[in-house]
């Protein structure tokens, strides 16, 4: 069973990353790029063939090492 | 306008990252994870209604800056 998790910084919160990236597409001379903000996504194996135990431990990876749920939110997707 | 791109590893490619936090999942107690691979996502904000328009600038942006298109590949997804 595979999944993908994506982590986002929350609204609000300050992403000197991609203001950074920005700046250099716009140095690169792309155009038309108003904003960037970068996230992360990790690409999941899973050894379980129960949907609710794959859940289930996603959500306590997530909650344990994935994501800081204090600035980041989290999605899961279940393939 | 809005995009988001997804960067990922090509398959083959070493994760070393991946590795790393199979290992740490694994010290956590978190269970069923058979492995993890890492990759990057990017929320982009346009400044054009042109479909057209978007799709070359985020081609051109993968090209030039966010992906490493010899070890990675890049999904584009206009919302």
């Amino acid at each position: 069973m595979k999944a993908r998790v994506t982590v986002t910084l929350k609204n609000g919160v300050l992403d000197p990353q991609g203001k950074a990236i920005e700046g250099a597409l716009k140095s690169l001379g792309v155009e038309g790029i108003a904003s960037v903000r970068q996230g992360k996504v990790f690409d999941i194996e899973l050894g379980t063939v129960d949907k609710g135990h794959a859940e289930a431990s996603l959500k306590a990876a997530c909650e344990k090492l994935l994501a800081n749920t204090v600035i980041e939110n989290y999605r899961v997707e279940i393939a």
